[in-house]
């Protein structure tokens, strides 16, 4: 199987070395939206520029497309969609109906086949909650993220002015976790069942408490939630908190008339892109045989049954 | 979807009471190699000779085939494939394909579709260890049983001479169930990752130390396990080991050059039947949506999207 990779980023430099994992794939190149001779390296993977990327339709059976998920899969995985079978990790579960559409209305046209939403959550997470909707009508799971990185808020904290560097812990509250394990079923908000730890490095002499205030005021994203801000100097910074650890645990819990159950599905890793990548390249074999079995259209991981991960290995 | 269930045993009893539960699904009729007018019931639900099944063909879109594993599934399974879309729990791996065959034999005949090793191990299990053997190339899932009542070990002692009742419970060594999680990646049999527990209730003046020994002893079943028999009066028995309980964890956990990871899936149940019987009434919907469309033959939960298992709902 011959893949590119879209976007190199943490993702995408994930992607790179990750497929030198999977003896069936063979990389062909990696496609970036910046000027490619002034990108830093990290293999000899030819980088192109990714306008060029039309013009290997006809060298490359499954893209990543691992640019970001907020602003650029919107855009590129539908463009993408015309020349090529895509996987990728598209993660704005409200927007899912409209995003698979646009898709839809281009793979209609090219035959390609597009797998969305395609990681450990969305992905492999949304499995889990799926089987037990399917299994335990009435009950459902509960998914606790960390501890680990969220890159979304660590980006917002970033913003600020007058923050050189920050990082945001994700982590689940421990009195929620046990209430769901123990089958009380209670009901939990996001801000619930999780706390936010953020360490961040100032400029010298910015005002930390205006900075304080701005984060755990910030609508969307910290509002609403435990949050910790704590202060520290640039060499502890980059000792202690240059991480992509995350964690994650699913669990459904319950006592009926006739069955006391408790499942719980646990993920704990050091990079979340060096996973997300894996699973990415796993569905791309999925998406290969199916495409060449003649499938087309846009799917989740909801649609590919597990025996398709073998047929190419 | 109208459902029938054969064999009227722990799990044909269990899927009785679960199939209530399951809002499109109708009960049509349990299905007893016993003579119905003898058998203890426990709901009003038809209770019919299983020599009259095959009269029920246009009747019943799936039957859940509930009898044992080991001598009854591998004739009625494939005999039932004649007349019905089908889902078992068959669990002997190594027949897996020979048994596969015999089955694929009828349905290319009768163009039903049938589900084998629907369960939680195999099944739910199995989807585990493939998708780690998938997105984890050259690292393997450990799969450990227990703390949870072994029916084949139980029977197993209660067909040695003098025992009137009995119970085993396998039990993970948790320091393989530790070694595994950090990532030691051991090499480990069955019997260095479980424990065995007997209790037995014996006749009055019964030998226990021959019990014992024809315990421990007993090859394919203890032989090679730390194994601890503990005899107890009938009365205690009673109170505290009339239990179906069963647990499982499957783990995979390694460091390589990009990844430090441990992924687990915890699954602990009062009732090892009642959550057989709720995975095979799932699948079943998927089997009668997939031989709505067209689809015949053998398969396995691999094979099965998960999608499935939501379209009639």
């Amino acid at each position: 199987m011959k893949i590119a990779i879209a976007g190199y980023g943490a993702l995408g430099r994930a992607a790179e070395k990750e497929a030198a994992k999977f003896d069936d794939t063979e990389l062909v190149g990696v496609f970036t939206r910046r000027e490619p001779a002034l990108v830093k390296r990290q293999a000899d993977t030819n980088l192109l520029s990714f306008s060029k990327i039309s013009g290997y339709e006809n060298k490359v059976d499954v893209v990543l497309n691992c640019m970001g998920s907020a602003n650029d899969l919107p855009v590129t995985t539908p463009y993408l969609s015309k020349y090529f079978n895509v996987v990728d990790s598209f993660d704005n579960h409200a927007s899912f109906p409209e995003y698979k559409k646009r898709i839809e209305h281009y793979t209609a046209q090219s035959k390609k086949l597009v797998l969305i939403g395609c990681g450990w959550d969305p992905g492999i997470y949304s499995l889990f909650r799926a089987f037990c909707a399917a299994v335990f009508p009435g009950h459902q799971a509960y998914t606790f993220w960390g501890e680990g990185v969220s890159r979304g808020h660590t980006n917002a904290i970033k913003n600020i002015e007058g923050v050189v560097d920050a990082v945001q812990y994700t982590v689940p509250i421990e009195n929620a976790v046990q209430s769901v394990r123990q089958g009380d079923s209670p009901v939990l908000s996001d801000c619930d069942r999780h706390r936010r730890i953020c360490f961040v490095v100032t400029e010298a002499g910015a005002n930390t408490q205006r900075i304080e205030n701005e984060i755990v005021n910030m609508e969307g994203y910290f509002k609403g939630y435990d949050t910790q801000v704590n202060f520290i100097d640039y060499e502890s910074f980059l000792l202690e908190h240059k991480t992509e650890k995350h964690a994650g645990d699913a669990i459904v819990s319950f006592k009926d008339n006739t069955l006391d159950f408790c499942g719980e599905l646990l993920l704990k890793m050091s990079s979340n892109p060096s996973f997300t990548a894996r699973i990415m390249l796993s569905y791309a074999k999925a998406v290969y045989e199916l495409s060449k079995s003649g499938k087309s259209g846009c799917l989740t991981v909801f649609d590919i049954p597990l025996s398709c991960l073998f047929e190419s290995g």
